[in-house]
């Protein structure tokens, strides 16, 4: 079978959720209504792989976020307009700023009965709240949500072939940790798994490569750009080039769990390099996604197939 | 072998964190500090599986977190100072009520550039600062948080073996979703597990029942509630008894995962009952935890070797 048929065959064998027609409506909508704008559309937290029917337990993968939801910020301040493709409460844009706050800590009741930000907080928080509702009023950003892995692919699908319309003034940022493995719906316990039948024996089976359909159907014109997530840096730029030599989409972005907040190595058709944040421009609090989005567009103007646009 | 030797080897078996110590440490002061008053441990959220060293994938337990964090305030309210021992970012007293709230849509900037909370929402927030000031102020709440199963593990180990110097002041509130399975140490794969081997055949094996030595070495005198959710009403009640009978402890509070905010069983030593909230209840805000911890003083000064204490 060629890849795009295993991957129709796989969508007949995961369910879809009751909410996919409101969420594919809410991502037409936004995508019309920019017709002639750049959208990027930017995949970002963990996916879940339920091995219950009635789901207690499930396999999930390591993702608070942080890459997408810093990089969707840049993609804004950049002229897109983003759709945010997001694990359910995992980091977002502008409130990300938030979680080292406890926000109850941040609060007092003023003299008048009214409720106030505290003093050392109110200027950290100023201009993230002005940011914030600037791309609120100029309505910028379209917030999706997921949670598991059958979530994501039919999501993913629909938006991809909707944003297929922008034909290279769409660009698909794919840095979302999806699981390679699920276990298929005719292998799910309905039930939650007693322990009193002892240890169950997980069968898990490969989850088809997405990217090879996203890549030559869905959206051919689009620039896409996939991550690579390892921990062991000896095979890390080899799974990259091999990634693009497999699908010939834009660039892989590759990264080492340990160290994905100082360096990323970008692989493109012509070249590799890597883009590094000094640790004193970390106590600076420059965030590498700032240098690695403006690379992007920067890769995007050279990419011959995409010079019309303007990053 | 006896199921405490069990344990006792199953803890070599798991890795503590580097934080444990830190963290038994602060138990300890906080037992210490109120070595006259009641505490209850109140447990809460899942625990994760890592299925690699470096951990990008794990089994993890649906919980966010809802029935310990509403439980831990009402302990408050009924006198108890309270250790509440959770999953990192799992919901928590007071903030839980905030999580519907999108906190940036919360606040306005004033004319002199003060940030306030938005008038329809400073009733709501108020009372609930107001009470969390209060604890805050006297000290009433312990956070302390965990991740993975052995992280759990070995903090539950801890803060049950220092809560026996409380005796029967102490109420232990086994909340958190604890997963029943693991991977040994030994069988885990040093980095990520990679797609191209193929999807993994995972073996699992089963922890052992953690409330045998906590019942009968840990903490004898304290009163153990344990929780059993399931998804099937058919075999809940059987499975409740079953565990009262088998660790005789103080008792145990089932529930159903669909059903969970509406009814709860309680099962002790000499009957068991349902404590519901009706519709019209919920409707009004009331939480089925409320009546919950107001029904287990009521229990505890039943117990005969607890009639010492005042709930």
């Amino acid at each position: 079978m060629a890849s795009t048929e295993v991957t129709d065959d796989f969508y007949k064998r995961i369910e879809t959720s009751d909410e996919l027609s409101a969420k594919k409506r809410a991502i037409l909508d936004f995508c019309q209504k920019y017709s002639d704008r750049k959208i990027a559309l930017v995949t970002s937290g963990g996916t879940t792989v339920p091995l219950e029917k009635n789901t207690v337990r499930f396999i999930d993968n390591f993702s608070a976020g942080t890459r997408g939801a810093i990089s969707a910020e840049y993609f804004l301040s950049h002229g897109y307009k983003v759709i945010f493709l997001h694990r359910h409460k995992s980091l977002a844009p502008f409130t990300r700023h938030l979680t080292g706050f406890g926000f109850l800590d941040c609060l007092k009741v003023e003299a008048d009965g009214r409720i106030s930000v505290i003093d050392n907080v109110a200027p950290t928080l100023r201009p993230v709240l002005d940011e914030y509702n600037k791309v609120k009023e100029r309505d910028d950003l379209l917030r999706v949500s997921f949670i598991s892995l059958s979530d994501y692919l039919w999501l993913l699908r629909e938006a991809v072939q909707i944003l297929n319309g922008h034909r290279s003034k769409a660009l698909i940022y794919l840095a979302a940790a999806v699981s390679d493995f699920y276990v298929p719906d005719e292998f799910l316990a309905l039930h939650k798994l007693q322990s009193s039948e002892g240890a169950p024996d997980l069968k898990l089976e490969l989850v088809p490569k997405i990217l090879a359909p996203l890549v030559k159907q869905w959206a051919p014109e689009a620039f896409t750009i996939s991550f690579k997530l390892e921990t062991d840096p000896t095979i890390l730029k080899e799974k990259c080039r091999r990634a693009l030599n497999t699908y010939r989409h834009g660039l892989v972005v590759g990264n080492i769990l340990q160290t994905r907040r100082n360096v990323v190595y970008i692989v493109t058709a012509d070249e590799d390099y890597a883009i590094e944040t000094t640790d004193v421009e970390i106590n600076d609090g420059v965030e590498i996604e700032r240098k690695l989005v403006a690379d992007l567009g920067h890769r995007k103007r050279l990419s011959s197939s995409f010079q019309r646009i303007d990053f």
